[in-house]
């Protein structure tokens, strides 16, 4: 199993804090050695580094950790290799274009037969069965809507279908991003939890630290932070139920389905 | 005008020396201040590093020079924006997957009506001629071989064709890969050199620095190195003629095209 961490917010801001802990479990007090990955989305563009060597011990994640990128939407992913050995194309999360968008996805979880289905637009570089997931919902959704719908709730319908499709095949917790919405998919474990003003302090589960959101955030900030675990001791965050799937837009719940509905 | 830099080698191998001459011109002796981004292959995979910053300021640039990434291929830009503004995902190089392959590809130039050229499978993210004509090659690639073809001097002749016919449209001096080969097409400036042994010494042009290749190196050890202009001062470099397209793979010349053929 591996550990997700997802970001979206409605002014830059930096995920600094709940990085520090989520690189804590690739290696200290977690068994996720097997590489790690995060892109941070400016505007239309994505960002992302990749690094097959535990996270704990690597000089790009301390890189990110010290320089602070600041972003609206940011997925990342430790991974513990299930499938798929270890390398830099096996690592999430893995991106591919869309209607010009630049979307990101990161897994957590097995699909079993997922290799099967094939694709047509877009092949897997590596041999996840993560990214094989990936290219087919980007398929899926590529055949279903060639442009993109001018309502976006139904594109979000259609994937929750895909998702609750592909949930079947094994466990299929998972993050994705067109740039502009946040998609979280729970199948068994993801929790999520939205700061806003009047901002408190929060002390990370995985080290000795505390930050006072107070003194790092303005009083219009809404940021809503997602992980596999809770990663604050002193916070309530949303647990989220199997089959769930969210859209989150600028830090704000956009859509909720917590009974996925098939595909049209 | 921009600065490219390749590199391709039978080994991994770090690029730290070069780089740290390109990245000079970023701002310090040359007029390139709007960003700059550098993909380096790791088997099937690619790691890219972008920064619409100015490339001498650059703390990701630092992070690049320090810590010694080695590949068999980079590809490298530094911007000077002529079209399209400077933001992430204007900055090159750009991705594109195409028969399960990494595909970047970074650009010199300029070209002319170049967005009236439709593409299918690619869509633009930005808004630069670049990725627009990154865009119309990859289509073009895909619509006449939708599976890669066995030899690939069917694809290189192909590939010809396709840059002497957007080279009409303006300046094209480009660097593609798909992983495997290292294209480099010069429109008007490129000039590239192989070392290999006997290994002497380099001096930078841009910086006060020499290394000698003799102990950084194995003896057979094959590094091209395709640069905008010469980045050493005691070294013969190869300068292109306009319309060439060369071909490396491993280090080693692979194929060459003084005059491009029209596409199939």
């Amino acid at each position: 199993m591996c550990e997700l961490l997802g970001m979206s917010a409605n002014v830059p801001t930096d995920i600094c804090f709940s990085f520090t802990g989520l690189m804590q479990r690739g290696g200290r007090t977690g068994p996720h050695r097997d590489g790690w990955g995060i892109a941070f989305y400016e505007g239309r563009g994505a960002r992302s580094f990749h690094d097959p060597q535990p996270s704990c011990e690597s000089e790009i994640a301390a890189l990110v950790q010290r320089y602070s990128i600041k972003s609206r939407i940011v997925i990342s992913h430790i991974r513990r290799a299930n499938r798929g050995r270890v390398c830099l194309e096996n690592t999430h999360p893995f991106g591919r274009e869309l209607w010009g968008r630049h979307w990101m996805f990161a897994h957590n979880g097995e699909l079993k037969g997922i290799k099967r289905r094939t694709t047509e637009f877009y092949t897997p570089i590596g041999s996840t069965d993560s990214e094989h997931a990936f290219c087919w919902l980007l398929d899926n959704i590529r055949r279903r809507f060639p442009l993109a719908p001018r309502d976006p709730k139904t594109l979000w319908r259609f994937i929750a279908g895909l998702a609750e499709e592909l949930n079947a095949l094994g466990i299929f917790n998972f993050l994705l991003s067109d740039s502009r919405y946040l998609y979280a998919h729970c199948s068994t474990r993801l929790a999520w939890l939205t700061r806003r003003a009047p901002f408190g302090e929060a002390h990370l589960q995985d080290a000795d630290m505390t930050v006072d959101f107070v003194r790092e955030t303005s009083p219009n900030d809404v940021v809503t932070v997602i992980a596999t675990q809770p990663l604050t001791v002193n916070e309530v965050w949303q647990v989220m139920a199997p089959g769930e799937l969210v859209v989150f837009e600028g830090g704000e719940l956009a859509w909720q389905a917590l009974n996925a509905q098939p595909p049209m």
